[in-house]
C-alpha cells in the first residue's frame, strides 16, 4: 500500500487554503464569515466579554515530529490555546491556525495536521475563521490564535486570589512530562537500533497525556452548574509550582501546599521510579498537563470537596508567608518554579 | 562606541516579556485587560461586529535580516494586518504578536523590534494585548493577529462587486516590489565588496515603500466622510491583478481595467526602466504596496473623481467577459496573476 505524497508546489497557496477550508464547519452563531476574505466577521453576544489568547508551536523546541503524529499535534495546537480560554472562566469561539511549512511537508501532511484540528475544533465546539500558510526555511511553525466569550465582567484573572482561599487543582499531574521522557526514550532506541519496536503499552496514560492533552472545558461548566466562580485562575502549561507563583505574585498573596495533597496517577509514580526521579518534582515541575489551577472561597469547600475531578491542595496565605511547600510530618520547604524557559535555563 | 549586546538566557522569557510589557501603554477604551493573564479581556463595543485577520511572516521567505531593519520590520508586521483591517472597513482595536526568536537575537535585538510595533501601534491606534515569545530552530518567524471593529453588518467583503460598478485604487502601485529590486541588488553589491556603500539616494521612494508600507487607515477615514461604502474592498499584498481576481471570483462579475488609468509613481518608471522591467507588469503584479483595491456604485463617481488618493482604474463588467487589461488604443488582453506563492512557481 503506497501513501500519496503530493507536493505542496503542486497545488499552491491557494489550492492549499481551498483544501483546508473544505474540511471546515462553522457552528458558532457569532461567526458570520470565516476563511475566504482580509478578515474574518465576527458578531459577538450582547453584554459579553471576549478574551484573545495566542501560542506559538516551534518544531524542536516544542514538538518532536519524529514521535509526535500530526493529527494529534493540530488537536493539541488547539487544545493547549482552548486552555489559556478555559482559564479566563470563557467559552472558546473561534481560532485562527497558521503554518510555516518546510518544503518537505506534502500536501497529505497537512491535511493530517488539518483532521486534528477539525477534530478538536468539533471537541471544543470552536470555529475555526482563520489563518496563513507559508514556507518555513527552518521546521514546522505553528501559530494559534484562540477567542472566547464570557459574560461581562465575569472573566477570571489570575490576580484575584485572597487570603484564606482554597487552592485547587483539576486531573493529575506530571504525566504528560514523563510521557515526553518514555517518547524520547524509545526515540534514542530506534536510532540506535531501527529494527527496536517502541514499547509503550505500559506507559499508555503518561504517552497519551504528552501527546493529546485536552482543555478542561468539562472543569468550567461544571463549575458554573455548581456555582462556583474562582477568585482567580490559571492554566498549567509550564508546571504548578511556576504557575503558583505566577498566580501569587498577580495576587499579591503567598501559598502553602500539601505535599500529600498533590494529585498523581499510579503511572507517574512508576515511570518516575524507573527514571530515578522524584515524582513529587515531576508533578510541581513537569508541565503540560494543561489542567486548571484555581483559587475559591472558603465557602465554596462543600461543593468541591468530594469532587472526583478537582483536589484541593492548599490554601492562600499572607505575601509575607510566601509559597511555600508543606510535608506531612510538618516540614515545609520554599516552593521552587523549575518549569520551562525557552531561552535556556 | 559598543552596542549593548544582552543574549536573551540571561534575561529569559518571562524578563523578556516584562520588558516588552514596559513599553506598552493599552489607548483603546475596549482593551480592559493587555499582556499578563492566559489571555486579553476586551469589551467589544455594542452592535458592532468583530473582524479578524492573522499573518505569518517568515524570515527569508518575507523578509531579508540584511536590509531590512528591525524597527521597520515591526512597523510592518502591524502594518499588513492593520490592512488587512482596512479591507473590511473596520477599525483596528487590538493586537497580537508573537515571536519565534534565533538564538543570535539579543535582548536589544528584540526591543528595536518592539519599538517599531510600538510606533505602528501608535501611528493605527491599535493595542498590543498579547503575544507570544520562543526560541527558534530556523530564522525569525512573526505572527501578528489584528482585531477591529466596525458597526454591525457595515464589514465591506470581496464578494460584494457589482456590474457597472467603478474599480478604486488608492495611492500607487509597483513601488514595493522594485524597491525590493533595489535592496537585493545593493546586498549582491555588498556581498561581492563589503567596502561598497549602498545607492539608494535616487530610490528613496521605492525602497520606503517595500521597508515601511503603511496601512491605508487615512482611506478609511476618508471614504467615511465622503459617505461612501463600498461595496467590496480587498487589500494589494500579492499584486493588483491576482487581487483583481480575487474580487472577481468572489463576488462572480468580470472587470476592465485600463491600462492607462494605472497609478504609479515616475520613480517605478526609471527603476523598472533600469531593470529593463515592464513598469505595467511591476504595477499589475508587484504586491506588497498595501493599498486598497475597492469597488463603489457608478453614483458615487462624483465624490471620488478628483480625489488625490483614489485613481478610478475600471469598471466591473459580466461574468462572461472575464477580467480584462485595456490599452488606449482598444487592444484589450486577459488579465493574468503572476502574484506571490510562498510555496515556488
Amino acid at each position: 500500500m503506497s501513501e500519496q505524497v503530493t507536493p505542496l508546489n503542486q497545488v499552491g497557496e491557494i489550492g492549499l487554503i481551498r483544501l483546508i477550508q473544505d474540511t471546515i464547519t462553522l457552528h458558532q452563531p457569532s461567526s458570520v464569515l470565516g476563511i475566504g476574505d482580509d478578515a474574518a466577521i465576527l458578531a459577538p453576544p450582547a453584554e459579553h466579554d471576549i478574551v484573545v489568547s495566542t501560542d506559538l508551536l516551534v518544531e524542536g523546541v516544542h514538538f518532536d515530529l519524529s514521535f509526535c503524529p500530526l493529527k494529534h499535534l493540530g488537536y493539541k495546537a488547539v487544545a493547549v490555546n482552548v486552555s489559556d480560554i478555559a482559564a479566563m472562566n470563557a467559552l472558546p469561539t473561534q481560532i485562527t491556525v497558521s503554518l510555516a511549512l518546510p518544503g518537505r511537508f506534502s500536501v497529505e501532511a497537512v491535511q493530517e495536521f488539518y483532521e486534528g484540528v477539525r477534530l478538536a475544533s468539533e471537541a471544543y465546539r470552536v470555529d475555526v475563521v482563520g489563518g496563513d500558510t507559508t514556507n518555513s526555511r527552518g521546521g514546522l511553525v505553528i501559530s494559534v490564535t484562540a477567542l472566547g466569550t464570557v459574560a461581562r465582567g465575569q472573566a477570571v484573572r489570575r490576580s484575584g486570589a485572597r487570603v484564606n482561599d482554597l487552592i485547587c487543582v483539576t486531573g493529575d499531574l506530571g504525566a504528560a512530562y514523563l510521557g515526553l521522557q518514555i517518547l524520547e526514550r524509545e526515540k534514542q532506541a530506534y536510532l540506535a537500533d531501527p529494527e527496536t519496536q517502541p514499547k509503550l503499552d505500559a506507559y499508555d496514560y503518561v504517552v497519551q497525556r504528552q501527546l493529546r492533552p485536552e482543555a478542561r472545558m468539562d472543569v468550567i461548566h461544571m463549575l458554573r452548574d455548581l456555582n462556583v466562580t474562582p477568585t482567580s485562575m490559571i492554566d498549567i502549561s509550564d508546571g504548578l509550582a511556576s504557575e503558583i507563583m505566577h498566580l501569587c505574585a498577580a495576587s499579591g498573596v503567598g501559598a502553602t501546599i500539601f505535599s500529600d495533597r498533590l494529585p498523581a496517577d499510579q503511572q507517574v509514580y512508576n515511570v518516575a521510579d524507573e527514571f530515578r526521579l522524584d515524582p513529587v518534582m515531576c508533578i510541581l515541575n513537569g508541565g503540560e498537563d494543561y489542567e486548571l489551577l484555581f483559587t475559591v472561597p472558603l465557602t465554596d469547600f462543600d461543593k468541591l470537596k468530594n469532587h472526583p475531578d478537582v483536589t484541593i491542595i492548599g490554601k492562600i496565605t499572607e505575601a509575607s508567608e510566601g509559597a511555600i511547600l508543606a510535608a506531612k510530618g510538618g516540614n515545609a520547604v520554599p516552593l521552587r518554579a523549575q518549569g520551562w524557559s525557552h531561552f535556556g535555563r
